[in-house]
């Protein structure tokens, strides 16, 4: 048997459906595991032994550091961490630690806006990962995923965000709605897509007589699944854009998240000649979590 | 024992979820009859036992008339009774028939439209009921429901219609999707409903930032769930009306649905200046298949 890695901090991303951890050294990766352990899928005395389980093959003393960011922070996490107010730079010096004999758990605060109503858990440390990598950037972030974040970031700070169900509802509507009979399969056809974002930027008031049709042109003109499932996607994600027009126009736009869905976003937004820059969500997590071991370490 | 009752002809109405029969005598309801039995319920081969289940305590023969509408029509169903296109009568003298040794059953046809493209099976036969209890009534019906129907209807045909997906966004978002944490219970607040009604139809290119902030606003002011009910209930159907604008804006309208719904619908369009009849849906369906029985009758 080899001797087990001995992290000098751990790294969290524990978010509602998953547990991600990474082993670090410095800014080095050593090792990563991950779980479906998600703050969704525990009760509120579930926390210790669902971390205990993701760093059983580490050698981890109660006094190794571990930084963490996401829902494991809300409400009906292991701990509340409450939310900071923008505008502020995303990182807190402040962290909130559960109590916990086994291990050195430090949860970072969230973000809230109070007019118009928002919130954001684990976005800001991916956005503090992107400042940290690109220092004294300005602009708007897009951060796709379940609950789409836009986010205006200036002078390190984040100044105002704005969410979108945008992931959610195309994951209920194609699975769950009338639409699953018509959009199966993962395929996609672009120029579909590109259509239905023109369609919906252009007459957003009309979205809500769209949808059915996706199912109707298929039961009489047999339209396939991936001309469906590109619609219905175009005319979410163009939804969302003509929303978000404030956030994106003649903007300095990076794009946070997994590789398919910010191309999505980056081909939508240039089709309107808006260029932007993809950062990878996991990278960008990791470097936020980086940013904030050091920040503690530093504050000691 | 009493003897059973032995119908001259029976109604069915046979939706995706539910199956219900009326043993008629003329237009005179004798009893009535319902289960779960709806099309999205059974195989290929269960329809004809669950009519047998349906109709047991009646005395029905081999030749006893049974008009049915709905999805036991579709692709899907019993039998297939194909699409007549628009602009036609909402009922048809050419019924389509199912095998079947134990009873005579005779299927109405859905309508479908080819630009854009859109179906209906079921609310044609609740166009009828109302059309042969208003006769010569020209304007625009509204059947709200998991699918929402708009319909033009003139001399006795249906011109045009729409379908909106407005009830089952309802459904999947108020309890599958984050916002089920925020609108539980039955309650509804009716200025909050106005409210979002005219938020969605003033500024329909921001409806998708507004979903979220139902959620934000309960996590960051204790939003009560009866006003964040009201609220994706009346940015749902705001959005709804503002895209079925040109079917409503200065037309003479009647709502065929449910009482609460219907009500709602009601409201909403009374608040932008338009009246809107109400009729009862169940009532509508029997009048529309008891006119199709008459019409069969007539035929023969």
């Amino acid at each position: 048997m080899t001797n087990p890695i001995t992290p000098e901090w751990i790294a969290l991303d524990w978010g509602t459906s998953n547990l991600r951890g990474w082993a670090m050294q410095g800014g080095a990766v050593l090792d990563s595991a991950r779980s479906g352990d998600g703050m969704g899928n525990l009760e509120k005395t579930g926390f210790e032994s669902a971390l205990t389980a993701l760093l059983a093959g580490w050698n981890v003393s109660p006094k190794t550091p571990i930084i963490a960011c996401g829902m494991v922070g809300s409400r009906q996490g292991w701990v509340e961490a409450p939310y900071r107010s923008v505008p502020c730079k995303p990182l807190s010096e402040s962290v909130v630690r559960p109590t916990s004999d086994a291990f050195d758990v430090r949860v970072l605060p969230g973000l809230r806006q109070t007019t118009p109503s928002d919130v954001m858990r684990g976005e800001e440390t991916q956005i503090a990962g992107f400042l940290s990598l690109n220092p004294n950037w300005d602009g708007v972030i897009c951060l796709p995923g379940t609950h789409t974040k836009w986010a205006q970031v200036s002078a390190g700070e984040v100044v105002s965000f704005e969410t979108y169900m945008t992931g959610e509802m195309f994951s209920l509507l194609s699975t769950q709605s009338v639409l699953r009979h018509s959009v199966g399969g993962e395929d996609w056809d672009a120029v579909a897509f590109d259509n239905s974002i023109e369609e919906a930027l252009s007459k957003p008031e009309k979205l809500a007589a769209r949808l059915f049709s996706i199912r109707a042109d298929d039961l009489l003109k047999g339209t396939s699944p991936e001309v469906s499932r590109a619609r219905l996607s175009g005319l979410l994600i163009g939804a969302e854009l003509s929303a978000a027009r404030p956030y994106w126009l003649g903007m300095n736009i990076a794009i946070i998240g997994d590789t398919s869905l910010a191309t999505f976003y980056a081909r939508a937004l240039g089709n309107q000649g808006v260029p932007a820059t993809i950062a990878d969500a996991a990278r960008m997590t990791l470097a936020g979590l980086t940013a904030a071991y050091r920040h503690t370490k530093d504050a000691r």
